[in-house]
């Protein structure tokens, strides 16, 4: 099962340099994710051909601009293109009022069911599916903001083709892949089904925390994850200015990281004022060397 | 003075075929206006290396998401780089509503002053500057949506290089810039001001159109405008099509342009089922020659 970040946009507050406000598009099998909308989130997914049509799952970080302006654009090109499917939208208080107040104007009745879920400060598992579960994080920003923890379950053991004898049948077959044992005509075991199968793939983990400050009391909540994106505003020498506006700084992340002994760090929604980003991989990799870029257009795999 | 109309966006409805929801920017002489504000405008503003700081009045033609959606992320990007002068918008009621909503759950408390003119769907004048003049036009859409008409006033006389006396002082030249005669030291006249100056360029109009059905009653409004911007949403084939959804063809677009006589046409908000265009200019043509399309990124100069 595939479990990839694709980064839509990875600036903070406006756009420069070519980098778009922050959204991330994450493909768990075959469900895809959208977290957060910048404006121009549509038109990200259109030029690396994405269908936003696929996206079931919206979640919405906070409510400053540069995370959810692209929403109301996306919703109403969805209905535009006649989704059937209903949607689901997870965010802060507030979000499903700007949502129905700018629907309201434009006449505009969705052809879809939009399923508002809100989130509120305390950490909670807030979507439960048969393949993952998604769990609130705290964030301390200058408005209600939280993170996202994306966990694959633990599957079903695998077919291990060379362990299987040549005269298997279909059925056989299909009875492995559901986890039973396979017997014979006369009901006595033939292989018990660990025999013949491989422990299930290590579930898979991934934490979005954007935007916050320096913030210990979230490193219990990402003990360990496989992928950590944890915002990285400035570098180390705008830290005060970095604290004055609840952000943190690539060091800060990177610390963040190392505490939490998460397996890797990505960075991002950096600030408009860095043209180069080479110096925040610098930095970070200092304290956590298994640091990279997130870059727009970009795929993370998940391993 | 300049009066040049840059094309932001042209599409319709949702972006498409590299082509962005409407927007166009305005410059007569010193002054940037902002008409419409589909999502993206801000990107599309720094890909063109027009500064947004120099807007000082947008135009808002209808709450339809792909004509103002980029608003709220302009204004933020604005006060996030330290905005200074007023800003004046003219859109529908609900425009204030949209933004504020916005702002309130944001914690934002804009830097500049941001003046709300709520307009009305009774054709009037909204603005007038030294310069300029600015009216609502009336069209007919599926919520209430305005077109606006500007037009430049009646400058001064010019003066003409070629007439003037060699002798001329600094002080005389100001005078004939004044409009103002010249004297002599005792009194007498030595020229009166139309024998040293050219007459005022005649005064300049672009009427913005988007979004309308048919409407034969804009043609009044609209007589002799130097450009007009009218929606061609579809051809001429889906002109059924065109009258359901409240929207025109080229063909519809170029029959108003004709009954009204303006000088020049410039088709636009394509919609996303069409990526060559070229068919939208011949269908144009056929009725009205002098029909140009809107291809975002290019400037129309007014003749």
């Amino acid at each position: 099962m595939s479990f990839v970040v694709t980064i839509l946009g990875s600036n903070s507050a406006s756009p420069a340099h070519n980098r778009n406000p922050t959204s991330q598009l994450l493909r768990i099998g075959q469900e895809h994710l959208l977290i957060d909308c910048g404006e121009g989130t549509q038109m990200r997914l259109l030029a690396l051909r994405q269908r936003a049509s696929r996206i079931r799952y919206i979640f919405i970080s906070h409510l400053h601009g540069d995370h959810y302006l692209g929403l109301v654009g996306l919703l109403s090109s969805l209905h535009l293109n006649g989704r059937a499917e209903d949607m689901y939208l997870y965010g802060p208080p507030g979000l499903e009022e700007i949502i129905t107040t700018q629907f309201r104007y434009s006449h505009t009745t969705l052809c879809y069911r939009l399923h508002y879920h809100e989130v509120g400060p305390v950490p909670e598992v807030i979507l439960e599916t048969e393949h993952f579960s998604v769990q609130t994080l705290p964030l301390s920003h200058r408005i209600l903001c939280m993170g996202f923890l994306f966990r694959e379950k633990t599957g079903k053991r695998r077919i291990g083709k060379e362990m299987l004898p040549p005269s298997l049948s279909v059925h056989q077959l299909k009875r492995l892949k559901e986890g039973k044992d396979l017997f014979d005509q006369s009901g006595s075991l033939l292989y018990r089904n660990e025999q013949l199968t491989l422990p299930p793939r290590q579930p898979r983990s991934y934490a979005y925390c954007s935007d916050t400050r320096y913030h210990e009391e979230l490193v219990e909540y990402i003990r360990g994850v496989d992928l950590l994106y944890h915002e990285s505003t400035f570098l180390d020498d705008q830290r005060e200015r970095a604290a004055e506006t609840y952000h943190s700084t690539a060091r800060q992340a990177a610390s963040i990281a190392q505490m939490a002994g998460v397996h890797k760090l990505v960075l991002g929604h950096y600030s408009s004022r860095y043209r180069d980003l080479t110096p925040f991989l610098t930095e970070a990799k200092e304290i956590f060397p298994d640091t990279i870029l997130s870059i727009e257009g970009e795929d993370i795999v998940v391993e």
